[in-house]
């Protein structure tokens, strides 16, 4: 996954300073941290776990070039036993974690690392990074998918998602959370997810005649016709498209699709449908596309506008209504003892956890509980190990898998989480012997 | 700027079926592009041009390597024409374009690009994708500017920005808006923007004692002491740094700032600014972070919070009250003809323009003329030529020059729009000429 090979200085400058004063203090012992979502936004019911697979790539790959070290000397600030240990640096470390594509709630953790406490520091910035924006946009999209049941969903977002990277990975996390495919052509390079797109405004616009427009891309793209038809007037246009479908017949070409981008949506589908239909054009689909998110298309499907597909893209990529997450990676234990971070509002449940899911009778998820990893609880333990002592332990669920697994549970969402509003929260039960230990510490600490 | 240059195949697939009609229709004559927001957030009342240098730099590097094109034939999608096409793509056109830190509003294209179509069309996607995140956190990052005169701010967004893309090309465009630095490391490398940092809470949480902690930091970083001081008790640990500084001062260790990251930070501030003078800190700033922008920063001066400086991340680089612009990068002009527009809500000014600025006699900005190219009216031409036929043709402005005019315009801001709510709009007329054109387009096409 080239794409997030990016600098090991692609970090905060506090983890260096961090770094240079516990090689001082001759502080490296295990160090055990924890990335998890401390808190839904507003309106969402349920995150989804993604991002694993570029963490994974960025520990097996984290390096620190030459030339990178050399600018980290000039800046006159490191000494040389810390520019050295950055120099041999990879991480040596275990990861235990939650499957890509798996549903997920408020405190629990999705990745845990075990490694002495420079390594595991040192790589808090990226995980970070990673975890929290492939998550966001996952969690939308889940939000999208459960909006649009039986729809084509195409994600749109790369031109407004923020650089290159969210494009890539958001059309990735996309794709886990149930969406068909992304107008992203890298993103097929790179992940294999199938790309969709035909025509702009832009394309109508250059040729003098809109009708000429369709009829030579119909001829460049004779398997991939989808036809853009607001450029000027919607409903005209697909009189057009009717008139000129006999002749694309004539051809061999089927006209898949009409585009609709702009006005109200329904109301144009809606013309649009019956015009098609008059025309005998019953099998093209209406795709639409424009400021779309679940709530817009929870409100169109609402009015019964016949629309086949949408293209879903800045609010998804942005997350529009919801554009971070309140995430942390924080420590849990070091050098055999549970730590804990007490700052107001911002406390954390210590020591090494795992999360055990119970289910119901028909297979609805019925509560999580919150426990130490040494409990042992019953239920489905959702923390796997992926890897160990810096390398991976198992096979990983591939992109395809992670789409199933996040298809699975949604299924197995209770019905009052797939609202787009706010429901009572899932039950997390944090267990006795992490409330013990919880207070263990703060009364050491007191 | 490394972090730009990524692969050709970073596109919406719609420009390649597009290319392959445009070559299969054999049009190829010289088109005019403009990017340009169409209308301002909520709350906003101008916006920062950002991104122009990564988009040049994009424009004379994009190329489609031997993989790639073997990856497009393998879809079955394109033929060898097109293919072919690609494999000797390099940009060749001319590019007009306003400074980065340049103040704009709605309408005024910040970008003009004049090149055959289909290059023109090709490079669309990723010219919106990088001037639309740029402009989006300059323009975000001007009014943490506005709300904190002569503190001291950093970007700390790097965790939560979507991607590394976003962290590094966010870090650089808040740093033209007037930001002192950045918590990146990467972009102190790559752009030399300074990077700030010390220490985050695990620091102190791995040591059993929160004075050894300070301590061991101040010796390991003795030029860069900042104490986080709020892991446990803000103003207890306030006294423990009072405590710990004669030690250090006799070692020649001063400490510049303490860092408060939680709670009511104006009290936590106030406390603790009478717990440092008290035990003679007079010269130690008091830095705040967390969950901080330009409404919470208001907030805070406006009850005198004695804070020197501020960390501000998530919101800033996420704009999260604001996490997209209405963008686009629009056909003007196709084989010399004037083209426009007119879906719904999204009509566009046809023709290649210009922007004049007038000022008072004060200096402050009067009023902008978006007008055609070819009118030439009074004032201050906004938009310059960058790139002819595919090679840079000036000097442009560095990092520290955008810096200086975003400055230098955001004192000649009119002073209603340096509020932090919506202000009445500047004004913005556009031409005859224009307005003729327009008229005429619609004639032509109607």
């Amino acid at each position: 996954m080239r794409s997030t090979q990016v600098s090991g200085l692609l970090t905060d400058l506090y983890q260096f300073t961090m770094l240079q004063g516990y090689l001082e203090s001759h502080m490296d012992e295990v160090a055990v941290y924890e990335f998890f979502v401390r808190k839904l936004p507003p309106r969402r019911n349920f995150l989804v776990a993604a991002g694993l697979e570029s963490v994974l790539d960025y520990l097996l790959t984290v390096r620190f070039a030459p030339d990178e070290i050399r600018f980290l000397e000039k800046t006159g600030r490191f000494n040389r036993r810390f520019l050295d240990y950055l120099e041999n640096f990879s991480f040596s470390g275990d990861v235990y974690a939650m499957p890509e594509g798996r549903v997920f709630f408020p405190d629990e953790p999705i990745l845990r690392i075990t490694a002495p406490i420079l390594e595991a520091q040192l790589i808090e910035t990226r995980i970070i990074n990673l975890l929290h924006y492939q998550t966001l946009v996952a969690s939308k999209a889940a939000r999208v998918v459960l909006a649009a049941p039986n729809r084509l969903l195409v994600d749109f977002g790369l031109r407004r998602a923020h650089g290159a990277e969210a494009a890539l990975l958001g059309a990735r996390a996309a794709f886990i959370a149930g969406f068909h495919g992304s107008s992203n052509v890298l993103a097929e390079h790179l992940f294999g997810i199938p790309s969709y797109g035909t025509m702009a405004h832009s394309f109508i616009q250059a040729h003098d005649d809109e009708a000429a427009a369709f009829e030579h891309f119909a001829h460049a793209q004779p398997g991939n016709v989808v036809l853009l038809i607001d450029t000027y007037d919607t409903e005209a246009a697909a009189e057009k498209v009717v008139r000129l479908a006999p002749r694309l017949k004539a051809a061999g070409i089927a006209i898949r699709a009409v585009r609709i981008d702009s006005g109200d949506l329904a109301d144009h589908a809606k013309k649009v449908r019956r015009i098609l239909d008059a025309g005998g054009l019953k099998d093209t689909g209406i795709f639409a596309s424009g400021n779309l998110d679940e709530y817009e298309i929870q409100r169109l499907l609402a009015q019964d506008a016949p629309i086949t597909g949408f293209g879903v893209g800045t609010r998804m990529l942005t997350s529009s209504d919801a554009p971070y997450l309140d995430c942390a990676y924080k420590l849990m234990e070091y050098a055999g003892h549970a730590r804990r971070k007490r700052s107001e509002g911002k406390a954390t449940w210590p020591g090494r956890k795992q999360v055990y899911r119970t289910y119901d009778g028909e297979g609805r998820m019925a509560g999580d509980t919150l426990c130490l990893d040494s409990e042992g609880y019953t239920g489905e333990p959702l923390l796997q190990m992926v890897m160990k002592e810096g390398k991976r332990t198992a096979h990983l669920p591939g992109l395809a898998e992670a789409r199933k697994l996040c298809a699975q549970d949604l299924l197995r969402l209770p019905e009052a989480l797939k609202s787009l509003d706010g429901a009572p929260p899932y039950p997390v039960t944090v267990s006795r012997g992490l409330k013990e230990m919880a207070a263990a510490v703060d009364e050491h600490r007191a």
